[in-house]
């Protein structure tokens, strides 16, 4: 087919180069391993939704939805309003609701997607781009250990992958909410929404616009006062006692939120934080939330957010608590290629070039490249039988680190690594299973 | 977030449940592993090109494409007119394009993703649906041995696979193309959609639409002669030239289906078949055309289907040759599930169920578990310390085979496999990496 001329890309819709996608995999394979391992069951559901269950969730959400219509319709078939989905929490609460009977509960579940929204694009910002969801839901009652499950599991898949330190930060709903009542203020939804601007614009003016909303001056400072609180062991208790507040709400989260940082001293210690400013903006979440911000790239915001809700989803009869956590994938890969300059040693799988040697004999080294398929090494045998200085060229132009020229017409089968300059007999490789330099490695850059 | 009440499907939008999906997952973890082994390097495409690059593709397409548009748009953002890929080789071929000066080739990539069709649903025909692409594209001119390379890829993915036998039907669009016009009939591309048909209506009613196309009742006999040739080696040269018809484009195009099928009898005997009827719908093949049948299956269509086009894209200045071959995934896994019972062994990725002896030791549980993730084995923690025969019936609803009881107050660890009934120490355990049943299975239904 003959494409149109112009090619422009489209603004918040990222594509990758080969060797940043080969990055892209490195990093999904790590988060599907380490959900796997922790026995979440992977789940893909629909791209669309109906839109009247995509409105009204809350934030900007609305104006945010792409609609999806056939350019041309019949009158066979009736289509519904569909929506592509902005997230992948609202069509699992769906699913949950769909197949509830066919469903072992507690259900935990990974699922990872592109999500589309239509907001401005900006650096860190895109209209599609993919996330990996981690759920755990239960009928009626959810235990309470789940909440501190969740962000171990994410302390294990950032660990693994190359992102340098980061902070889980986490708190519980209740704190803040037992907090303002026991100090007075009633409106817990707006002012949980001014504190949430502390990062944004400071203390100074959140006092401000505490006030403005009916806070006295002593109560916005008290509000600041148990913001300000964070601690990577269980000293944010007796800090929040200090301020001598007293409300049931308030201890029942203090107790919450010390179960989670107690069971994250034991598995990652360092790694989780008590941070009594994190609120997320949804109004679904009710217990513990969590936020994750990479060291030293702060200012990039959080790349992997949840937490735990009392009814992710209700058929009006029952209802289905869960706690989940999210990683922002695309935010991440795209930190990592265009902030830290990372990518792949290579732009292809292919760890070796199996040199062809004359036209005549391009089925030998097809039989070469079989053979080495065979034991899991992946291979391509080159395009064309060109002088070997080109066909090393090849491979060197894509970073393919070996060649193997068979040994057509006498002699044995020679293994040249291209970095080294190093060439053996084949016989002499003991390649038994593919070595690790026989996948694409993560390139840092150099200082 | 509480969703609303009612819940239903939608039409052509399939969704899978949890053992179902571990079923695709592995066939996808197959299909991938088979393409990178070759050396095919892994591309992702944005889900939406402008509109009038998707239109005018051919065929039914036009009518068939889902437009995307933001719900609610504002001054600041203008939106391009945007729909849903309908295949992977159109955003492939802008993908090329836009980004040549930064690719090496030949290039080789594969794509696996949702694709978006408005076509009426109907069994193995979906609206939103996975495709498995390969292609390799090159600047101006195309090596012809790519074209043998392409069913080979598949056969050894097909194989992998708990598929049955298959068929890899190739055909060489210059062979009808040569003999239509050595007997006369100019309307090449009329009567090959005429042909096409042959499977549908049989071989009267193709002769009748030959002639009312202006035929003569020879010409239409000979072109259905054509038609009925098959062989799983070269015989099918012998058995046109008997036909007695002369034309450069049909020697060049028996020289070319010649070529790959030695191939394939070298490396696949009795899977690629010479297959003179194939012909597949789309005018920009060119050269070599793929279908493939499951046999016992034939009903269900083609399950993987491609073939050599001339000019994949072009600017104007640069053509792109190249060839192609796409798995029609969603189709194939839902014939193994729905038309052959295939499903897999259990509903979770976790292999053990880590029991907990009481509320207080459930610390104890997660270290065991940590320390079997540890060794590559996924495993979950079970969620409430309720009696053994309850945390047994929680490991046996989702059929993870083992569970584990710490050895909590004296005693030793034990293991037991609950398809067995057979418990034994957990230090006797050979588990040095993950045994073959610690990934699901494949489960086939009993005759």
């Amino acid at each position: 087919m003959t494409a149109p001329t112009r090619v422009t890309p489209i603004s918040g819709f990222p594509e990758l180069l080969p060797a940043e996608r080969l990055l892209e995999l490195h990093i999904l394979d790590v988060v599907r391993e380490v959900f796997e391992l922790h026995g979440f069951t992977p789940l893909e559901t629909r791209a669309v939704e109906p839109v009247d269950r995509l409105v009204g969730q809350g934030g900007d959400t609305d104006k945010e939805i792409y609609g999806v219509t056939r350019l041309a319709s019949d009158d066979t078939v009736r289509d519904a309003a569909l929506g592509l989905h902005f997230d992948l929490t609202v069509p699992f609460a769906r699913y949950v609701l769909e197949n509830a009977g066919r469903l072992a509960f507690p259900f935990r579940r990974y699922q990872i997607q592109k999500v589309w929204r239509g907001e401005r694009p900006q650096e860190g910002r895109f209209r599609e781009f993919t996330q990996a969801d981690i759920d755990v839901v239960d009928v009626g009652e959810l235990a309470p250990h789940f909440e501190a499950e969740m962000p171990l599991v994410i302390a294990e898949v950032f660990r693994r992958l190359p992102l340098g330190e980061f902070r889980i930060q986490v708190n519980n709903r209740k704190i803040p909410e037992g907090f303002y009542l026991g100090i007075g203020l009633t409106d817990v939804a707006g002012t949980l929404r001014i504190v949430d601007k502390l990062d944004k614009v400071g203390p100074d003016k959140v006092t401000g616009m505490l006030v403005a909303a009916g806070a006295t001056p002593e109560q916005a400072d008290r509000a600041l006062a148990l913001a300000s609180i964070r601690s990577v062991d269980l000293s944010f208790v007796d800090r929040v006692r200090a301020l001598g507040v007293e409300h049931p709400t308030l201890d029942e989260g203090l107790d919450a939120l010390a179960a989670v940082i107690a069971v994250g001293m034991d598995e990652a210690p360092g790694v989780l934080v008590a941070d009594l400013r994190v609120a997320r903006g949804l109004d679904y979440y009710t217990g513990t939330v969590y936020e994750t911000q990479l060291v030293g790239d702060e200012a990039w915001g959080s790349v992997c957010s949840g937490g735990r809700y009392d009814s992710l989803a209700s058929d009006g009869r029952t209802s289905y608590p869960g706690v989940g956590i999210s990683i922002g994938l695309t935010r991440l890969v795209h930190l990592l290629i265009a902030k830290r300059g990372l990518t792949a040693s290579r732009s292809t799988p292919a760890a070796v070039l199996v040199a062809v040697v004359d036209e005549e004999s391009r089925t030998a080294s097809r039989h070469v490249a079989s053979a080495l398929r065979g034991r899991g090494i992946p291979c391509e045998v080159a395009p064309a039988a060109s002088r070997f200085g080109k066909q090393i060229r090849y491979a060197d132009r894509r970073g393919i680190p070996f060649v193997w020229f068979p040994g057509v017409g006498g002699g044995g089968d020679q293994v040249k690594d291209i970095r080294s300059g190093e060439q053996v007999d084949a016989d002499a490789l003991t390649w038994q299973c593919p070595p690790a330099d026989l996948r694409p490695a993560v390139v840092t850059p150099q200082p």
